[in-house]
């Protein structure tokens, strides 16, 4: 059993308006169940979600964090935009994003964009998965995946890791409920994250600086579906999430 | 660019004193610069680190959590034993354990263990990676890596990850800081958790149940350093991990 990693070589730099899928298909042989893993920066250049800080108003709230914070009112303002709520303000600024994702100031770049200008996520990455992965499938004929990717940090250590932020016909969790172990005991560990740890996989060769390649190809797992699927699957509720409920209450006792 | 992930296949069910090198070199070809993903489970068994619950004295904190656990006070003191603190006692127990790495339950496992017996963790992950480094790059003239894994649950998101729990001769973290994006700035993301990436991703194949696959080799990164490694490099400290603090926080409030 094994699993090979491709990075597509030769990709170009990517401006708004280009089609990812017609630039991956061009660059490489797609096959049935190959998993496309995308860097969220690209799919971001490409649908154009890049913006400034002019003309933002910043909220009295914004204003209010600005004050423990390195960032400005306005960036701030950015990152409240796109959040449903903030759980830690700083000296980091933690916050749910509108679709569940939670991380740091809401997936905003500044890193491998031209000038004073921000890289927001793909609107919908979800939808922009399906978007790239349908246009591969018609335009090869095979049946694959999508995930889009960005780095995240992590509780507890160190570094951050490749994670999804979009998947394509890819339950992110696979479920090990129910079945048994080597001594016919139920398993303990019963949901494995299988796209973060491709999303992980793939970031071994997407590399951070220059020359970095933003499309990786992981091909040998068969975890293509069918279904519909989404990252949201694997978000939890705030209801269910001790450390986010913590952070929630020591926020609202401050 | 790319690398690949193979199963070593046909490993037998591992038994106290069984010698771990050299079934993996009796059933791989090893190249320098391979990358030996061991699960823990394995290690531990080898290093005989079973125990039972019988004649544990559970102390008045283990009683006392007891009363909010689906845990027996027995086992709570297990994993109080091999902590230095708890995080969150109920209704899950997350510990930071002696050598840092903070994990539920101590990473003690029920499943894949015969009988009422309970495996542990390897009393030094980093030390039995070296171990079983040494003797594979003595038997075979290639330089190698080891990563020992475990898997992680992790905050917000549901589902587990396979992660690092020991290495040798790779470092942890790959550190990008100083170095430029595409467009000359500095890159904003600094250190890449590669062994975790890499654990994940052997995770991928390794499975959980019924004819796992145990040993996991990563073939085509460039990693390896001379450096004497540890895991211990992505612990953060108490002081610098706001989500550590803000649970402690709680915990001494409550």
């Amino acid at each position: 059993m094994k699993f090979e990693a491709i990075a597509v070589e030769n990709i170009p730099l990517i401006k708004k308006g280009d089609d990812i899928a017609q630039i991956i298909c061009e660059r490489s042989d797609i096959l049935d169940d190959d998993i496309i893993v995308i860097a969220s920066t690209i799919v971001g250049k490409a649908e154009g979600m890049t913006f400034t800080l002019e003309g933002i108003v910043p909220s009295a709230k914004a204003i209010e964090i600005s004050k423990n914070s390195k960032f400005s009112p306005n960036f701030i303002q950015a990152v409240l935009d796109r959040s449903n709520d903030c759980l830690i303000s700083s000296p980091i600024l933690l916050v749910e994003m509108k679709n569940g994702h939670t991380c740091i100031n809401a997936g905003i770049d500044e890193s491998n964009v031209e000038g004073a200008v921000f890289l927001e996520l793909p609107e919908d990455p979800d939808m922009s998965a399906e978007s790239i992965g349908k246009k591969i499938e018609i335009a090869t004929g095979m049946r694959i995946s999508v995930i889009i990717t960005d780095t995240n940090g992590r509780a507890f250590k160190i570094g951050q890791t490749g994670v999804a932020v979009g998947v394509y016909r890819l339950h992110p969790l696979k479920d090990w409920r129910g079945q048994k172990d080597l001594f016919g005991k139920e398993l303990k560990i019963t949901e494995e994250s299988v796209a973060d740890e491709i999303a992980g996989a793939a970031n071994l060769l997407m590399g951070e600086g220059n020359g970095g390649y933003p499309i990786v190809i992981v091909r040998g797992l068969k975890l293509r579906s069918d279904d519909d699927t989404s990252v949201k699957e694997m978000y939890r509720s705030d209801r269910e999430d001790l450390i986010k409920k913590s952070l929630k209450y020591l926020r609202d006792k401050a």
